[in-house]
């Protein structure tokens, strides 16, 4: 089985979870992108009657084409169920999320939502965090000084950029990636990036997920995480 | 004295501690803008040779028709002295600033400042903040829920709207003013608002300024708040 072949079964398995009437929260990512496409098969093919809430434009798109009702966060009142993907889930189920550039909005729609599910092939499960880079969303104006702050606490930041211009979120916001490799105490960290001012959130989700689906050679593996 | 013959004495006053070769925060509102004026007096003739760095752009304006070099705070490694308003002061010396709208780049350049001065008519010296509004500059998407939260949680929250459209900061968000009067623990508050989800920055500047110069009918009075 390749890569894209345990994606897609990752994502039909999530959307299983998804019941008649609910509010959807629709991450954003590669696995994310299946589960979507699952998702819209059952829209059309068994009339389910679900509303999707998006965390990136691209995500909207899609959903959209594929028939899938879509509000925005600030029209629902609450999410039952968010499905998403994750950068990287440790042993005791935190998350570090960004690396599409989306992690702002998918917080705003995790923290609002009953469930949280994190779809994932197994590369993503490691032990600590840290290996993949965790991306802080930043204001433009003053982040070179939040970067120079970030750099003398030994984060090892780096813009996120393509083609030499900057990446702008969907909120219109830099991207500094930080490599801190093992994170050894992520609480911690949190605490300090979200004091820091023109940092307008991170990617460390933590004590967030519920259920996890981590998709193998074999197939894939439903994890309670939290309750 | 009217009220903007106050105002002028004070920004006079604020620009007298500004010496050559100086990297000089220029805040935002109505008392900075007379110190601006005062300072791009000073600039024209006695020829002094100072660099401002600009927390709006409307300020950024109004200094570069008055023939002071201007930079962004992307450009310079640190601000010498920051001269900016503020709505309301304390007691022992906090603030609450944000009624210009300005909060967010107020903050990261105030941050990157030895020293911070504040010049205010005495209408602004308070026994304890919260008469005022405390501004707090929030994301566009899921501003909705931040409002509900602040809500529940009795801060009285008011989206800041002009002819019924949201107001947007120079960086592109919302603004939403909370009526918590009197404010008893302004820390408590600031870790209560720095960590919801959605929440750029926060009007309260706690622990910052220096010195405040304050306006009073025989004169400004210059008050050493912090070493």
């Amino acid at each position: 089985m390749n890569q894209d072949q345990l994606k897609q079964l990752v994502g039909q398995k999530a959307v299983e979870f998804v019941k008649d009437g609910m509010y959807v929260g629709l991450g954003t990512g590669s696995t994310v992108k299946f589960m979507v496409d699952a998702l819209g098969e059952r829209v059309q093919k068994e009339h389910l009657n679900i509303v999707g809430v998006s965390t990136s434009e691209r995500t909207a798109a899609q959903a959209k084409s594929l028939g899938i009702p879509m509000k925005s966060v600030d029209d629902v009142d609450h999410l039952d169920l968010t499905i998403d993907g994750a950068d990287e889930i440790s042993a005791d189920f935190q998350g570090v999320k960004g690396g599409g550039a989306a992690l702002l909005w998918e917080k705003i729609v995790a923290i609002n939502t009953d469930k949280v599910m994190w779809i994932v092939d197994e590369s993503k499960m490691v032990d600590q965090l840290g290996a993949f880079g965790l991306p802080v969303e930043v204001i433009p104006y003053g982040s070179k000084h939040v970067f120079d702050k970030m750099a003398a606490r030994g984060y090892n930041p780096v813009f996120r950029k393509v083609d030499g211009e900057f990446v702008r979120t969907d909120s219109n916001n830099y991207l500094i990636d930080l490599h801190i490799n093992p994170i050894t105490d992520p609480h911690a960290l949190a605490e300090d990036l979200i004091h820091m001012v023109g940092v307008v959130e991170h990617g460390l989700f933590l004590d967030m997920v519920n259920t996890v689906i981590v998709g193998h050679e074999n197939g894939p593996e439903v994890i309670q995480a939290r309750p």
